[in-house]
């Protein structure tokens, strides 16, 4: 018998069950409630389903008066007598029967943790739960929109990437946190930032500034840009994980900071910060959560090479998926009637190059943290 | 002109030069020292050349008596009066030039940030200082080998990677840290950890134990096997970076701090150990101050999966490359007199399949922190 499942068995007496946060208890209920819905349907001699929320792009709109993505209300039934779910319908259970288990336990996995820790040989069969990994993870995100709970309620994190520094003291897993005196390496996010792990004890900061890597993140922290500009400083490693959206979308929710984001130019710098602004597609139930309609993006803009008078050096061509990708980006439903955004883009076309945020080094080493971000920041120059 | 070189001009004259730290000073004499050499020799009217160690396999050796890899002495004579080698002379000094620079303005930047630092038109001409980053790079690393500095003190910082928890208290550019109060996240391992940067202010570890992924880190951290086991706790996020080699190397000396690796069971695994303890062959001149030829190897070993009572779920079939690579590990000279790695690496082979340290996930989600660390640990159950 795989220890999982006798794990749970010995946790759901109602004797053993220890008192759960708020929040857990919450989630676990959402759990339970799944199973109770199985059971009844069981006991009135239905036949077992769930309804999932399809998780597809024809099931994703785009929420023009909350700008945010948002997922529509298609569902696909999943059902335990049809050959063809059958699988899927128990895989979808041991996920929720494990997420289940992680809760009560009290723990925390990542989601390669959670398919090792459900992955077995089904008794008096030669099947596997789960052949790979990738047979697991969609059934995780199915949870989550099935439950409307974040992978994080599941007790199931992503990579553990970005990091902030700055006027703020967070409580952290009961430890006390100054962002502003956590060294040259800044705090580092985790990727489990709901409110029951992360309190905002005290922030006397004015705004957010997000840059897209930790080596220009560096360059800021460096030259203390955060206290003279009275902001937090923030990085996500690239596309930020998680972890760190949800926590740009916390400050800026319960603490009102405006979140400002300096990218690279190119379709990638563009992506994410749409991702960051109206949410993802693939993840559309999480947008409510994660996306930040108001964020602004600083820069870098096509018309900064001329604006900043940079050097012939610093280009790098456009390639032919970077141009399809850009054009690709121009049409989103969120981007097609801002007028900035479409004269941003065609510029980067017609330019035929991009430009990384560190191409302003060639100009000062200091040149983004000491000129080029205060002024865009006093002039309020930015794209919407 | 290009900023670069404007402004070491203006910072070169010796009444504006500011007053720099010890090891700053130390670095910076060296680079003059390397422009000295080069202006001598025009004075005589001899040819200006750079005496750069070899990087090359050919070069790199192990030495059996400290147990590390260590450059060989060849060198190669980079002359500018030598049609070949015209370009990577000048760029090599360019390179130096970009140094000096950062050390005296007490800045820091990344090996992509260098590159933007110093590329530029060459006046008067088509040409480039470096066509792509890919010429700049190998110019730091001959700079390193010069000059005997690691890149670190020149001032070019790698990526930020990794992570520590524990009972220890830093200080770290002048904020004190106090590891065992980081949060869930933990200290975020900088790039440049030298003692100028990082000092070791109070440290009540017995022993510090490192694993691969931080997804492991999480649940030693969150099973506080740390506070249990009075150790420091660090993960490099699969190969560690530079900076945690570094910190790891400082720790172990520094603190007498036995350093016991916890890694897959995979060539990868092996191989991120063989990094750690004896030094990397393409980066062997730095081995003094990044290998830890004392570090152990707790797991996961191939004797595990029998030994744990691992179910057939958790194999990974080993591919081609695992094969080669593999064997390639067998024979390095280090491990080839050692019993117990060839025992390990054919033990391997002969099962056909590898192990990540998650597989443990599948006996119980703790058993690692709770079972199989603490018993490895108590019984001196290691490879050297």
């Amino acid at each position: 018998m795989p220890a999982g499942s006798k794990r749970s068995q010995s946790t759901t007496g109602k004797q053993t069950r220890p008192k759960l946060p708020p929040v857990d208890e919450k989630t676990r209920n959402l759990i339970v409630g799944l199973a109770d819905g199985v059971v009844s349907a069981a006991a009135k001699r239905r036949d077992p389903h769930l309804d999932i929320p399809t998780r597809s792009l024809s099931n994703v709109r785009f929420n023009k008066a909350k700008r945010i993505i948002e997922m529509g209300s298609q569902k696909n039934c999943r059902q335990l007598f049809n050959l063809s779910q059958a699988k899927s319908y128990m895989q979808t259970l041991l996920v929720a029967s494990g997420c289940k288990q992680l809760i009560e336990q009290q723990k925390t996995t990542s989601i390669r943790g959670l398919y090792y820790l459900l992955k077995h040989t089904i008794e008096g069969t030669r099947e596997e739960t789960f052949a790979t990994q990738d047979e697991c993870d969609p059934m995780i995100e199915d949870l989550e929109v099935t439950l409307e709970s974040l992978r994080e309620e599941l007790h199931v994190y992503a990579s553990n990437r970005g990091g902030m520094v700055g006027p703020i003291v967070l409580e952290d897993s009961g430890d006390e946190i100054d962002c502003a005196r956590m060294g040259s390496g800044g705090y580092s996010i985790p990727s489990i930032v709901e409110a029951d792990v992360i309190k905002f004890k005290k922030c006397d900061a004015s705004f957010i500034l997000h840059v897209e890597k930790d080596t220009v993140w560096r360059r800021f922290n460096e030259d203390k840009f955060w206290r003279k500009h009275g902001c937090l400083l923030t990085h996500g490693g690239g596309q930020p994980p998680r972890g760190v959206r949800r926590l740009l979308n916390r400050l800026h929710h319960e603490l009102k900071l405006p979140v400002y984001c300096l990218l690279d130019n190119d379709p990638w710098g563009y992506y994410i910060y749409s991702v960051l602004k109206q949410g993802s597609m693939n993840l559309a139930y999480e947008s409510k959560r994660m996306a930040i309609p108001e964020a602004k993006f600083l820069g870098l803009r096509s018309i900064d090479y001329e604006r900043c008078n940079l050097s012939p050096s610093v280009q790098i061509a456009l390639s032919d998926s970077d141009v399809k990708r850009a054009k690709q980006i121009a049409a989103y439903p969120w981007f097609v009637n801002k007028k900035g955004w479409q004269k941003e883009i065609s510029q980067m076309l017609s330019n035929g190059f991009k430009l990384e945020v560190e191409a302003l080094i060639s100009k000062d080493i200091s040149y983004v943290t000491e000129t080029y971000a205060p002024e865009r920041l006093a002039d309020n120059d930015w794209l919407d």
